[in-house]
C-alpha cells in the first residue's frame, strides 16, 4: 500500500529544494541530486552545487550551462543547491507569432495568467531572432555573494537559433523562498548552448504554461542552511542577480 | 505502484491549505475537509469555514473552539479555508517545571531551536495556571476582514487547568504564507474548551517539538482565492490579528 498522500497530483506540484535567499546568502551546496529531481519533475531550473552554472531541465533530460557558455549533459549524481522542478503538462497553449523582446513578453503572459496568486511554469519553443545569456562560474570556499558573482558574469548571445526557454512565475508572497515573478532559462534546440535569459527577440513561439497550485518546499539539513540569514529583505538585491 | 516522491517522510512535512494572506483578505471559505486533512497529519491548527471558530487538531482528533467557547468535536466533512498539519513525532521532549507567560515561554522556545531556517511543530501539555484564549465567530457575506471581526473577539479565561498547546513556528521568510513566529492554540485536557492562546502562565508541562524541513503549500482552485489580494505588505495587520 502507498501511504502518500500527496500522490494524486504530483504534476500540479513544483519541487523545490532550498530557497532563493539561501543562494543569495552563499549557500551553494545541496544535498538533492538530479537523479532525486527526477523523480519530482521533468522540467525545472536552478542551479549546481558550487554555483557551477545554470540548470535547465526539460523533456526529463537535465543540463548544465557552465561559465563556457556550453550546455552539457549532467550526470544524475550531480547535485543542486537551488532547484525548481515540476511534471510539465501544459494548461494552456498558445502560438505567437509576433516578434517580442523579453519585456513584452513578460507583459503578453502578465495578459494571459488566470490569477497572480498561484504558480506558473513555462515551455516556450520555436525560433528566437535574438538570445542573451547569462552564466555563473564554479565557485570555492570561502563563497562569495552571488550579487558580487554576477558583476562578472560571462554573457552569450545567439542569433536566429531554435531552442526552448524553460521558466517559473511565483507570486509576490513567496519571495524569500524563489524568485517573485518570471525567471526563465534558455536552451538550443541542438542542446549545446542556453543559460539564464536575460534578453530575447522572439520569432515564432508556441507558448505552454502549466498552471500549479502546490508547492512542495524541502529544506536542506545541514549547519550552513541552518546558519544562513533567511529571513531579511533583499529584493534589490535580487534583482540584481536575476536580471 | 505508488508514483508518489513524497511518501517517505509524511511525518516530516507541514501540509498547509491556502495562505495566511489569503485569510487576512477574507479569503475565510476552502474546499479542504477535515477528512482529508487528516490524510496529511494528526496535530495542526487553523479556522473552519465561515471564519466559524479555531482549529485544534490533536492525536488525530480535531476540535472546533466556537465563539461560545466550547470546544466541539467535528465532523469529517467541515472545510477550513486555512490550516496547517503534519503528523507530530517529537524530536527534542523538555519538562519544563520552572511556571513562564507567554512571553517568557517564547523566549525559553527561542533559545532550544536549532536554527530559525526550518518550521517547527509544538505540543505542549500539562497544567497551566492561567490559560486566556479567544476565538473567532462565524461570518455571513460579504465578509469583514479579520482585522475588524477579532476587535470584539470573545475571549476566555481558564484558572489551573490540564491541557495542551497546540503550536507552529515558522521563519521570516514565510509571511504571507504563514505566521512567522509562533502561533499557539489550546484545548483543554476534557476536550471541552479551547481557543487561540492569547497568554497563559504554565504549572508543569512536557514540551515536544518536531523539526520540520518541509512544506507541501496546497492553494484553493477557486474564483475567491485567485482574485484575493495576496502579496501585500500586511505584517502590522497580522500582529493585531494573531496576538
Amino acid at each position: 500500500m502507498c501511504g502518500c498522500s500527496y500522490a494524486q497530483n504530483n504534476d500540479e506540484v513544483f519541487y523545490q529544494t532550498s530557497t532563493i535567499n539561501a543562494l543569495l546568502d552563499e549557500v551553494y551546496d545541496g544535498n538533492i541530486t538530479v537523479k532525486e529531481l527526477k523523480g519530482y519533475g521533468d522540467l525545472g531550473l536552478g542551479t549546481y552545487n558550487n554555483l557551477d552554472g545554470e540548470m535547465i531541465g526539460l523533456d526529463g533530460l537535465f543540463y548544465q550551462v557552465k561559465a563556457d557558455g556550453i550546455a552539457y549533459a549532467v550526470d544524475d549524481s550531480i547535485k543542486t543547491p537551488f532547484a525548481v522542478v515540476t511534471f510539465f503538462e501544459s494548461d494552456k497553449t498558445i502560438v505567437l507569432e509576433k516578434s517580442v523582446n523579453y519585456k513584452q513578453l513578460e507583459q503578453y503572459l502578465d495578459n494571459v495568467l488566470p490569477t497572480r496568486n498561484i504558480f506558473y511554469a513555462f515551455k516556450i519553443e520555436g525560433t528566437f531572432k535574438y538570445i542573451k545569456t547569462r552564466s555563473v562560474p564554479w565557485q570555492d570556499k570561502p563563497y562569495p555573494p552571488l550579487v558580487e558573482i554576477v558583476k562578472d558574469q560571462p554573457i552569450f548571445e545567439f542569433h536566429d537559433v531554435n531552442g526552448t526557454i524553460v521558466g517559473s512565475w511565483f507570486p509576490g508572497y513567496m519571495k524569500g523562498i524563489n524568485v517573485p515573478g518570471y525567471h526563465f532559462h534558455f536552451i538550443t534546440e541542438d542542446k549545446k548552448g542556453g543559460g539564464h535569459l536575460l534578453e530575447c527577440q522572439t520569432g515564432g513561439v508556441k507558448i505552454g504554461i502549466d498552471y500549479t497550485s502546490n508547492s512542495y518546499l524541502a529544506l536542506p539539513e545541514d549547519d550552513e542552511f541552518y546558519k544562513a540569514e533567511l529571513s531579511k529583505e533583499n529584493q534589490d538585491e535580487l534583482k540584481k542577480v536575476e536580471k
